[in-house]
């Protein structure tokens, strides 16, 4: 491969040694290759946040970039260590469901498991597969190691249970798939099949029945008001103009949000 | 250019993709370029720390570096992206007065807007100017792109309010710039125009006076205890061996602070 | 030096221009050299951590990797700058003991003293050594500047007190050496001489006495069930499956811990 990058996606924080050691096998591997880290902030052993955020950054990389994700809450069962090939990267973690959103919107053309002692470190740890495992088949990979050679392709692998959107006659139902660092709740809606820039949007979150404006940018209303906007990953957002949404509506990723077809009559369904 | 330098300083945070998918759009135009995180961690929407924190580190990098940084709270509004060409490098963001204090110390030469759609991605949201203009005009300046290309060239653009001194007879008064992460004080006073090593020098902070030694080092006083230094960028913090002023005197970046020129009346004007 | 790698471990934090600041004069010096962020949430001052955090992740650095440590808690004091030089790598830092874990499990061939100004930045100030001394002689040391150019050859130097071991008939008495961000309690046992796998551990962590089990993998256990763990370093964990060991026990760095050599009466001495 030709510049090859690397990306890592964790839930190890930055505190430990354990990113850093992941870093270092890959360079023992391959010393030229680029690495960058996507994020290692994902919550503990939150799969869905770890694939949504991959699913965001990843389009953006350029061809046949190779995305490590190590939200690992079965580290040391039976579930199987994969890389996933698509029309347009590779994706390598566990069998958990955490590469599948990311995968599926770039079309998956094959799936290895990574089973040959030969690309992973002499002694493979049950606890740290991210290093022993995953670090060095990413690495392998960039060096140009063919898929066939990590282990058997596979046809069966694990679907995860991400929002879904439930419709009905006036209203949708979904879900907060996640709270930025800025407190922006971002909703399972896809915004442009709702609506439109200028509709005021009828919703309830938390209990709380609230009325806002589709706006075009967080300016469009005054500081410390709310605002629905369509994010830039296509995704309804409720945001707080300079301000912190998640904490103004005490909301939290996995809370329901319902969207009213009308406003006329929010409570008739 | 050769080895150019990309440096990146947010308000985003690294929980979430958004600094990865700045760093992967740069990849994409410019794979050889090398990105440093100056930081990630300023203030949501704190324009006057992001100016701070640029102008401390931009002076040690070498000639040529392009330093992007986007702390925006107008993103989406008029205000302008632009360019600032300075003797020794440039610096990309919004012209909301993040970028002045940096770019002035080295000299500026010229500035321009960044208008130009072809050198922003396909697609540019009104949320995320970051990943969908800076980013890419920063990539396309390292490869070599003219800065007449980007946009007009622009004369009047705006001067941040940045922290001002007052001098009296007997004293002048500032305020606190900055509060690191060891909890170190530090005042926009210039530490050598007023004070050297050995000084007692008594101030006012928070209503509270006190009167402290300027030292030449941490360990000149016990673990514990106050003093005043002269800190690596030339302010004049106020630290405590081993232990964190700012929790101490609880005080915050804004707060205003007070010294005396002498200590034998600190009262009168 | 062929791909020369620089890692960084400080106690900085990321919110501050201090690491980027380090990172801008190396490059100066040294601009191809690859710079690997190894941790720089270190607690403030805490040379115990840094010193564990660095021996974790060193061992999987290539041959001659640079690692300097900032965790300085006598900067501008007397204690000397040092390089040390084992059979794999560098060490720079203060000569306080942080280095000296890693460093001795790879066998220290010399030290030298760092006091040559001109390896240095110009002025070197009393507060920041991590980028006016350490930054640059890591930079220059990977430009191939021979080691007897720094300074003086060195025979003494600091051992820290690190955690000790207390042997007795029916039990041994250690310390909890870290707690990781999943809040894996990390002692100072080694793993593999005390137990192997399957047995059953009986211990005494802030005077609540347990029994649980020693496990090959964190899944051996229901979610939410204690167990022991010998890590991927070889020491001996207590982790909950899925959950925070360090927040169920309340315990944290430096807390005492004892294992009784048998369950069957763990009072008796």
């Amino acid at each position: 491969m030709k510049n090859p990058i690397i990306t890592l996606t964790t839930d190890f924080g930055l505190k430990d040694p354990y990113v850093a050691e992941m870093k270092a096998v890959i360079l023992n591997i391959k010393p030229d290759v680029r690495i960058v880290d996507l994020t290692h902030e994902i919550e503990k052993f939150n799969v869905k946040m770890g694939g949504y955020v991959l699913a965001s950054a990843a389009p953006y990389f350029p061809k046949d970039t190779i995305h490590v994700v190590v939200v690992d809450p079965g580290v040391g069962t039976k579930r199987k260590p994969i890389i996933i090939k698509t029309k347009k990267a590779y994706y390598i973690g566990p069998d958990n469901g955490v590469l599948i959103l990311a995968a599926r919107k770039q079309g998956i053309t094959s799936i290895y498991e990574i089973s040959n002692r030969k690309l992973m470190l002499p002694r493979v740890s049950n606890t740290f597969h991210g290093r022993d495992i995953f670090a060095p088949a990413a690495a392998h990979l960039a060096k140009g190691v063919e898929l066939s050679e990590f282990g058997p392709e596979i046809h069966e692998f694990t679907i995860p249970e991400f929002a879904k959107i439930l419709r009905r006659k006036n209203k949708v139902v979904g879900e907060i798939l996640h709270v930025d660092g800025f407190g922006n709740i971002i909703t399972n809606f896809r915004g442009k099949e709702l609506l439109k820039i200028g509709d005021v949007v009828c919703m309830e979150l938390k209990d709380r029945q609230m009325k806002m404006k589709v706006c075009a940018s967080y300016a469009d209303v005054k500081p410390g008001e709310p605002l629905a906007i369509i994010g830039s990953h296509d995704f309804l957002e409720i945001s707080i103009n300079q301000g912190n949404a998640s904490e103004e509506f005490s909301v939290k990723a996995g809370d329901k949000i319902t969207i009213y077809r009308s406003c006329s009559n929010p409570e008739v369904d």
